[in-house]
This record gives C-alpha cells, structure tokens and sequence, in this order.
C-alpha cells in the first residue's frame, strides 16, 4: 500500500539488534529465471480495451531483433509475462566501428499505458521517480550489460536516441533475469472451474513476483515491506510456497526497530539497513498480532511466537489505550488505513479490526502467556459489547463517526470481528449485498475482507461469484498478476493522480488463491 | 579531430599481436586529483561574452551545498577549472525515510553555453550522444555514488527533478575525482611575458587532460588517438611531461592494425579491443613517419624506430603511389585532413605534407636501414622539384587543384617542406600575411602549422604576435584550455553544426607550449 503522508520528526525509535540479526539470518536465496520477449507490439487506440489502449502484434521478437536499428528507431518488446528482475541485453555496431556512444532510451511498463502514454505528462502527487525509465550511454561497443536497477514490467520500450551516421546498432539478446524468493514449485491448485483456476494462477504470479528480500507489497512501487499487505500474503504463501522462514523474517524486521512507545511501524525500510518508517496505523500495528497468531498456526514455531510476545501484546495496549467506554476514539488526526477511501470514516472498521486482533491476542497469549488470557479475554467482551454502540437499528447497517457514515468496510469489519451472532452477521452482509451504500469498497483490499466476510457467513456461493466478477474482471481485462486498486466503473481510478504510478502487481490483490485453495472453491 | 564521416565495408585489415603486445605492456598509470566545486553560479545573457554567456556567482559551493534540496531545485556548479574524471557525491535524506527513490538529472559543460542552452535544440550532425548528460535514480539513502561514466567538464548543472514529499535532498559532498596519465611535476616555463605564460599554462593543462590512457584529441568528444594530434601533442610532450612511453604506445597502437595493404588508419579504438577506424586520410598516414622520426630524435630509442620503420616507410610508398610526375593527383574521392574548411582544396598542402614526411623518412632511414637512403633522397627530389608547378607567379602563391584554389594551407605546407629557398620561404610567408587568401585557416591544427612556419622563416616576433592574438584571445575569452575550433571573427563556429558539440580541450590546440618552451619565446 502507499498511505496519504504522514511524516513525524524526532521520533525517537527503540532498535533491537538482536531481533535484526534474527531477521538478517533469514535473508532469502532469490531464484533467478530469464524471460525473453516474445513479440514486439504497437499500442492501438481501443475504447473497449483496459485504459483505452489494446496491443497489436508486429512481429516475433527474436526475428524482429535480428534487423539493425537506427537513430530514431523505437520499438515495444512484450514479455508476455509479468516480471521482476534484471535486464541484461548485449548489443554490437553494425557497420564501422563506433565512432560516438550509442544511447538508448528504455521504458518499462506492467501495462500498455505506460507505453502508449508519455511519462512526461505525468501529474500525479506520488513522486514521478517510481515512471520506470532508464537512459544508457555506451561508451563501448559490442556490449554486454546488465541496468543496475531492478524494474518490473512486461512491456519495455526501446528507444535508439543516438549513434552515429557510422553504425548501427544490432541486439544480440534482451533478457529479464527475473527473481523471486518464491521456490519455482508450489502445490497445484485443485479447483475444477476453468475461471478459479485462472485467478489462481495470476494471483500465485502475483504473490511470486512480490516476493523478494521481504514480501514486497509492489515491485514497481513502493517495493516495500507493509505490515497490512505481509499479512495477507502470509496466508496465501501457505497454501503455496510455504516459505514460512521469509514471514517469519518480516516479523523479525518489524519487530526490530519501533517507536520508543512499542508501537511498529506500518512499514519497514531495510536498504541500507534496516528502518521503520515514520508511518503509523492503528489497525496495521494491530496485525502484528494476526501475523504472528497466523504464523504460529502454521508452523507450529513456539519459540518464536514466544520471542516476539510481549511485542504483540504492546500493539494490543496501545490500541486499547485509544478507546473510551471501549469504543475506538475517532478524532481528525488518527490514522487507521482499511481501504483508499477519501470520506471513509475509519472508526466503526477500527473497531473491527481490534476485536478481532484482540481475539488472535488472546489466543496467541494461551501459549505465549497464559497469565494473560484473563486480562485480554475482559478487554475483548468490552470492545465487542461496546461495538453494539454502533449499530443503527433502522438501517440495518454499523455506523461510525460523530456524521454517523454507513460504509462498507464497517459492516465488513464488525462482521469478521465476531459481533452479533451468525444471524446477525448474516443479516448485516446480505443488507449491505442488497443496499450497497455509497461508500463503498475501492481496493483490492478491502475487497479481500468482504470475500472473508461472506464466507464467515457461508455466503460461498456469493463468495465466489465475487472473486469471479471482481478478480476475473482484471483477468478478462488482461492482467497477468492483480492490481493495486481495481474499479470496474473507473478503470482509471488511482487515488494518487495518476493510472501510470498505479502498481499492477500487488500484495494484498493475491488472496484469491487462498480463498480458493483454503476454502476448497 | 573528427573528420567528415569516412567509411569503408568490407575491409581487410592486419593485426601484429606482437606489437600490440608491446602497446599493452606500455599502458599507463593514471594519476588521480580530486577536484570540488567553488561555486554556485548563473548563466547570464551577455553580447560581449564568449557565446553570449556569462557566468555570475551566487554562492560558494561549500554554503549553498549545506542546504536540503527539494523537486525542481536546480543549481549550476563551477569547479573553477577544466577536469576530466569521475563525478563522485554524497547525498543524504532530510526528512523522513526516503519513501519513494531520489532522480537527479546532471548535465556536464566545458562551456558556459552548455549550461545555458538546453541540448534538446541541438540540431547537429555529429551525434548527440556526446552531450554529456545523466539521470540517476536512487534507490537508497544515504548514497555514494560515482557515475560510471567519465565526463569532462567545468560546470555542472544539478537538477533535482523528483524526490518523495516526505523528504528533502542534501549533498554531503560533490567531486570531479580527475585523472590523466600526465605526471603531476613538470618543468616550469622560463618565459618572462606574463600573457605567454598564461598560454603556456592553458595549453600544458589541456595536453594533460587529453593524455589518459592514450593522447586522445579530446577528452570530451572524440576520446581517441587520432594521428595527427598524437604528432602535436607528442611535440608539446617532450618539452613538458615527457611521458615518451606514452608516445611509444600510441605509434604501437597505429602499427599494431593496420589496413591490408599497409596503410596505418587516421585514428584508433582501444576498446574493447585495439580496432583501426576506416578512416584513412592521406597526410595522417604520413604523420606516422614525422612522429617516429620525433620519438626517435628526442629518446634515441633506435630499437623503437628499428621496429616500426617498415611501416613508417610504407607510409611513404603509398603516398608515393598516388602522385603523377612527382604531384599528388588530386581527385574527388580521396581524403586528405590539412584543415577543418568545407572549399579548401587539398592537394598543394599535400604536397607539402608528402615532402615534410619524406625528408623525415631520409633522416630515419639514416638509423634504420641505410640501404633506403638513396632511393627515398630521390623520391624528396622528385616530389620537391614537382611541387614548383604549383608556384603561380603572378599571385606570389602556391595554387591547388585544377581551380588552382589560393588557400593560406598551401603556402604553409610548402614552406614547411622547404621548397625553394629562404628567401622565397619568407616572401611567401610575407605575402601570406599582407594577402591572406580568402580560404584561410578554420582550426588551432592549420594555425599551428602556420606559427611553425613563420617560426621557420625567421619571422619569430610575428609568431610571438599571432600567437598572443589567436590563443591569448581564447585566454580572453576564459579558456581554461583551449579549444578545437575558433575563429576570433566567428565564435560561434563549428564545422559540426552547434557549438554544443565542438570540443573545448583539444590536442591539436596545445602547441604554443612546444613553441614558448622549444623556441624560447
């Protein structure tokens, strides 16, 4: 995820060198693979086709690349396949020998747009350093190089700027060595629906390609490790790559450097060493605790559930310390994520987010800390009687903030929370199917909570019909991993300005295969 | 230099592993100094400056770089002299983690000009891949990084073109880590007149910064050994640095491939691995003869010459080849340098050039194979007494061509190649200067030749003065070195179209050392 900005100066930060040299131990082997291109396309204008443009094949690359190029020379290679790595490319002089460097404009893109559409009319609030471009002099001819940046994409755009009237330019080879920290095998999905086993396959891609040094939550932006978005894609990695020791890692590096106050970050820097960012959520803290309850299920690894205890404890005090009468306290300058929303008020989604990490607390402490199970199992009856505070009787539907706004990520939230019994929890999840209020979902994310959320209900009918329509949607439209931030009303939506820094192969997207896998769909 | 473009397919050439070996075994030590800027400066429209630009100051370097930099912050470095090397800086957030990676755009100038007018006009021929220009992205910081080109320069524009909102930039440090394979210690110059020591000083710092691993013609644009410069700034060597290994490699270089019939190419790639250009121009060739004649005289390293003379002598036999009646038959397609001049004609100062090298071929021959003396002492007469069908006694002046073109490079070739006697040496030369041709002189390389030969004809007061007017108005004009191309009357000239490309540290401008030092001036 990227968050709106939050910046805090003199922070004073706790670092724990011995939880980072548990973390640095557990620095993964990176898999390396080489894609090469497999066509060169144009992009068309196309109204009907994701952000306007369709691709239109001119050839096979290799045949394509055997030609020399000239100044002025352009050309889109399609990989065929989104990936993460290196390029590599070896070019020779065709003609006399090189009297003047070759320069070479490159461009890369996850998708069409970011071909067809020039990255210097970019106007968006993220910083335009994450367009993915690169321009390379060489000086030396025949040349083998490999661009010291690693960049992501399927697309790239050659650009021949300049040679000299005394040579052109010939490619030898154009490569991706593409890397992941993902192991190349990974149980077959057992679906039988032609459609689910699609999405499973793009969302396994897509978890594969956020998988480097940490559980990255995009490789084109931010590259980086979110705590909302390791969460999520610790739960797919189970029933794929079951690379445990990678979340067990991200733990570590959370755990490792916090607010003087306990609190983690929302997410962590690790280059060149490793640092918090000055970032934080109340409900991404909290899923400290979910994380590592999760982690704990799966492995079975007590020791470092216990080791990193008392961290998950202290997200738990901290956020309880922001309640009064056990209602989460909604104020201007808070900051909880739950979805890229605007007008979303975060409070009554908070307040689900808490019960329900509270939950995993008290199951973590059963045997972490037992002595205090009683002590978290009074404060999770409080926060979760106090949850009833916000359900409005005549519409059916949660309620949050002094404006009283009716969202979706309320209801999602109160749901997997556990308030009310199953009828209720039903009741709630069809009225928000059947009067979906205007304020609705806008991630991937969220939407990830409201498949769980209908699946708690046994809504696994819907559940699925949901993935198909959402998640097949961005398939159908061509994606080959799932996106940040997916609107089929406004497929150009970007809650940063601008579709081009939008990030197409991103973490918190690649649950499906989890719900497929896990719940057997 | 760089010569209207030459090529040649399908060419035969000859490599001597042999003396390649030995050019490699003489590569040299590049001695390092670090350069840091001085100031911040800005380029300030001016009619009375060189180019129209002038350069006002802002700040000192030190203070300005004390600043955090934000996106669309841009600044102009002045390093207070010329450098060739490696940019090397420091740089550091200021703010909150670096969310998001820093791009910086660098251009590089000799010249003011270069800051001031962006290379997207340039509308040259030559490629404009010489533009010295980069972008960086920075992924972490803090960085150190040192660009992995060299660059040459004396200005450098920063601009800071996207960075996240969350932090800021700040320079720890910036520096040009310059090299040349020039000793640091050099004799001092034992003029007394206050503006040839100037000279003097320009022109010893732009031969060190052309010698790298080879004498290149200029270390921003081409970077190679081309013959002719080589002969220059061997001169301008000897009487300085006396890095006469260099020199050795260099002649090693030009033998060491060399087209099938013998010819030694104008100029030589060293990278990636040692490669002859198809460009064969008729007086470089011969240059071979006068520089080995040179390197012999001022180290007495027969061995050296004894080696090469075989192919020094081939020079002369092929130039031989192409004369009829002693005369250089003068014919559309073949290439000859003399100048840098779109009209001159250039057989007549071919002629000179052929004479000037075969009198050096005699004199080699002495020490080499004196079973040659005769027969090449019969070639000088043949082309010498030829060349007096040249003489146009009506006009005072050699002609060339079938236009019999009146160029000043004729008549300065011919004096060099001594033919006729002193007095009618001197009368040309006298005629020369009351009467300048209209096809005059375009470069330092054809001036140099014509201080040479005012020197030769006594007129040692003349040299002194045109010296003073032509290189001393470039020390006017803020050279720091001096320059490939200018005419005092034209400074905006340039044989390649923009003056962006023109090369501002040129070998063949170095020789009024070799005049101030070698004849005492």
């Amino acid at each position: 995820m990227s968050q709106a900005l939050q910046q805090h100066h003199n922070l004073t930060m706790y670092r724990d060198e011995q939880l980072l040299a548990t973390a640095s131990a557990l620095m993964p082997t990176l898999h390396s693979q080489a894609i090469s291109p497999v066509s060169v396309i144009n992009t068309v204008p196309d109204s009907h086709a994701l952000h306007g443009w369709r691709a239109e094949k001119v050839a096979d690359a290799c045949t394509w690349l055997k030609q020399p190029f000239s100044p002025g020379d352009s050309f889109i290679l399609d990989f065929g396949t989104h990936g993460v790595g290196w390029l590599n490319f070896i070019c020779e002089a065709a003609g006399s020998p090189p009297d003047a460097p070759a320069h070479l404009e490159f461009i890369f893109g996850e998708t069409l747009c970011e071909m067809a559409e020039p990255f210097s009319d970019y106007q968006g609030w993220l910083s335009s350093s994450w367009l993915q471009q690169h321009h390379e002099y060489i000086d030396v001819l025949p040349a083998d190089i490999t661009l010291a940046r690693r960049y992501c994409f399927r697309y790239l755009k050659v650009r021949v700027v300049a040679l000299s009237p005394k040579y052109q330019l010939r490619f030898k080879q154009i490569t991706l060595n593409s890397v992941s920290s993902a192991p190349d095998e990974y149980p077959p999905c057992n679906a039988t629906d032609p459609q689910l086993l699609k999405i499973d396959e793009v969302a396994v891609r897509t978890l594969r390609n956020c998988m480097q040094e940490v559980f990255e939550d995009g490789p084109k932006r931010d590259r980086r490790l979110w705590l909302g978005d390791l969460r999520l894609q610790a739960l797919v990695n189970d029933v794929t790559f079951a690379n445990h020791d990678l979340v067990r890692r991200c733990l570590y590096l959370f755990a490792g450097h916090r607010r003087e106050d306990g609190m983690v970050s929302a997410n962590i820097f690790v280059r060149p060493e490793v640092r918090a960012d000055d970032t934080f959520l109340f409900d991404y803290s909290l899923f400290f605790v979910d994380t590592l309850y999760n982690y704990l299920q799966v492995t079975g690894d007590i020791s470092t559930a216990r080791e990193l205890w008392p961290i998950a404890f202290r997200q738990v005090e901290l956020a309880l310390a922001r309640c009064e009468a056990g209602l989460v306290t909604d104020s201007d300058e808070w900051w909880s994520f739950i979805d890229w929303h605007d007008r979303l008020n975060k409070q009554a989604a908070s307040q689900g987010v808490l019960i329900y990490c509270i939950d995993k607390a008290v199951r973590l402490a059963e045997v972490c800390a037992p002595e205090q199970v009683a002590f978290l199992h009074d404060q999770l009856t409080w926060v979760k009687r106090a949850a009833h505070q916000l359900w409005d009787e005549a519409s059916g539907f949660y309620i949050s903030g002094s404006a009283r706004q009716i969202s979706a990520a309320s209801q999602i939230w109160l749901v997997l929370a556990d308030v009310g019994n199953a009828a209720h929890q039903l009741n709630v999840m069809t009225n928000l199917l059947q009067s979906p209020p205007s304020i609705g979902m806008n991630t991937p994310y969220l939407r990830h909570h409201f498949i769980a959320a209908l699946l708690k209900c046994g809504l696994r009918e819907r559940a699925v019909a949901e993935i198909k329509a959402y998640w097949g949607a961005m398939v159908d439209d061509g994606a080959d991993t799932f996106w940040e931030l997916f609107d089929p009303q406004r497929p150009d939506f970007s809650p940063y300005g601008s579709k081009l820094i939008n990030s197409y192969c991103h973490a918190w997207s690649c649950t499906p295969a989890w719900f497929i896998r896990q719940f057997g769909l």
